[in-house]
């Protein structure tokens, strides 16, 4: 991709309204754009990020045989009359009223599979059933601030699992675990699980996945002898007098819920017939991941003073090709780009009629990993430089393509 | 995929309440499934469908230079403003208020891109502008019931275009509109330009892309030295003496709007600088193309009493794997399956304990391009044989891969 054709391009200010320093990165470097508080348009480059995030989830809950669909958005009353939610969550969801009939727009899905599972499932041969979508949810934030941390209009990932019993539930509950980790681990960042109450979801014990970062709205807590961290909710009085207790600033990427058979089964008729032809209530659990707190994550977890820095896995390009336009380079140039495209690499080309300075301050604050420069001081050779080194190399176009594969 | 773990299964009977063959076919075969009328769940088999046409129309939109982004779904009242809109289309849209707030959900972009524009956009050199999403849109129809050929609810593709000159804005709509004739041949849709009206969109001429089928809600005519179809509302006294005049039944697959400065530029100040540094509105275009209404479309125009005839481009798998439980035969369906998937090769592998004759009636309704037989009687070979034709043949694994590949 020529940079020249991107949209948009960086910007030198941080607009005011913002304080988060991802918001202020992402919007500074062209992956986001506000449209109102708490509400973002995803911009090129930052689809891309999410793309790839995508990827991977979609890779880790494949295989745990989980199948995607995709649910709506707006809502019928009635689906959430049947919990009790409609009432229970009013202060967190959109309602409204459209020629005398109620809706609700999506902050969630769990009703939404409830209804899917009791229309379409019969027997234990049914289950488990494990289906995830990723979609848009809404959510009523009163004072959004942080950036794309915390939206009234954000991306998740929702899977939901229904079992013939506890045993098959919490089996799958702790390999989607497993999957989340690997998840955040292959993105660069290291989760801690943390038990957390449930909020309007249940009254279970449920298990965030917590990232470590000084700006997190989440403390977590962290004890030597203790097998997981704890939410600062679920903190007893004395949990706080435990030996070589820590105290963590977070942010939650991700959270599980193992609801059991009471909350919506229960109450939707969520039921299955079993071996001796007895009508039983299914075991149910949820899990999600946010999709541009991520992305927002990344940025908070990946930064230095001159921009972002982003994981290898997750880049929107691979490569930032930086050509310094001396007489008599432009072929040169040209052929790094095509030979690294051919290759399968994905290079955004800085083809601009701007000064070195600025070209190499952008690719300092767009973040990706390695940056390429072409001039003629380079020759025949191309300087290599990864965004978290302050070293650079001269390479020939064959080591950078064996570098980058 | 083996069939005894996709969610869901098919069904004996359609529901009741659906009319259309598209809504009674995709939700036996389990495509989709009804959330409440004009909103239905993509189920697995729908959402591969759905992933397979979005595919197609990325690789053509991207070779138009056209750049995949993500805008919101819930807007404020203050930008459907800025054009009148937020009366004109109050019908159609869905509109409401939460906590002092007025707010919209997306039924159409316009508005939303050109603030983004305004924004980002300042010299004649940041255009042509050309970006698309794929996202939902939620339109208040009053008595939806043409399955998912018309939702309160449906997924879209939408392309914004914008630009420095009415030649370059014409240019660049007809290279869309070629983009469009082809995608839809890659879907085995022969759709038909037609001139139409711009309802709330616009109040030049705008494009259809029609597709002939005897249930569409749309007529068409034809006639033979006119250079494109013309809708019924667009049609004079004149036009119905014509020559040769043809009426067509069909279902809209697409439309494109070219805007021009006025409707949108000029009331939301969408401007650049010209080469001789004066302020002008760009030129401005829209195309739209709905992804539920072509799966819906795709069901209609490609079936048959049995079920539904999925092109090979858009089929969720390319083969269905009919095992006939015959004793030793196991070992052989396994390694077929496992070869088949090794060559890279979608196989939906029907692997359940029910009659040979369900598993054929089933592989109808699905309706999957390719089917084969693997049984007692088929031996060291396999059983071939296309949906859409009656015959079948005894071929090798490795005949059957190269047929496929």
């Amino acid at each position: 991709m020529r940079y020249s054709l991107l949209f948009p391009k960086t910007k030198k200010e941080a607009p005011k309204d913002e304080v988060s320093a991802n918001a202020k990165l992402l919007i500074r470097a062209g992956f986001i754009d506000k449209l109102m508080a708490g509400s973002y348009t995803l911009l090129p480059l930052g689809f891309k990020v999410s793309e790839k995030i995508k990827k991977i989830i979609r890779e880790e809950l494949n295989k745990t045989g989980a199948q995607e669909l995709l649910m709506p958005l707006l809502h019928p009353k009635n689906l959430w009359n049947e919990t009790g939610r409609w009432e229970d969550a009013k202060e967190i969801m959109f309602q409204f009223k459209k020629d005398d009939k109620e809706y609700a727009l999506s902050f969630t899905h769990e009703e939404i599979v409830m209804d899917l599972l009791r229309k379409h499932i019969s027997s234990y041969k049914d289950l488990p059933l494990k289906v995830y979508h990723f979609s848009t949810k809404f959510r009523n934030e009163l004072r959004p601030k942080s950036g794309i941390l915390r939206g009234r209009e954000f991306l998740m990932k929702d899977l939901y699992s229904a079992h013939t019993s506890k045993e098959d539930l919490m089996d799958y509950y702790w390999q989607v675990a497993r999957a989340y980790l690997k998840i955040f681990k292959r993105m660069g960042l290291n989760a801690i699980i943390t038990d957390a109450p449930g909020g309007v979801f249940t009254d279970e014990i449920t298990h965030e996945f917590q990232v470590p970062c000084k700006v997190g709205e989440d403390t977590i807590y962290t004890a030597p002898n203790w097998e997981r961290a704890k939410n600062e909710q679920i903190l007893t009085e004395n949990d706080k007098k435990a030996a070589g207790l820590k105290q963590i600033k977070s942010i939650e990427v991700g959270n599980i819920f193992p609801f059991g058979t009471e909350k919506y089964a229960e109450k939707m008729h969520g039921q299955f017939t079993d071996k001796n032809g007895s009508k039983k209530n299914v075991w149910f659990a949820s899990y999600g991941i946010g999709i541009t707190r991520l992305i927002g994550t990344l940025a908070e977890v990946f930064h230095d003073d001159k921009g972002i820095m982003w994981p290898e896995s997750v880049t929107p390009y691979q490569v930032h090709l930086v050509h310094i336009e001396d007489p008599g380079t432009e072929p040169r140039v040209k052929e790094v780009y095509e030979k690294l495209t051919d290759a399968g690499i994905e290079v955004l080309w800085d083809d601009r009629d701007v000064s070195a300075g600025q070209k190499f301050s952008d690719a300092d604050l767009i973040g990706i990993p390695v940056r390429l420069v072409v001039s003629k001081k380079t020759g025949e050779k191309i300087e290599f430089k990864k965004r978290s080194e302050e070293n650079s190399e001269l390479l020939t176009l064959e080591e950078v393509i064996n570098k980058l594969k």
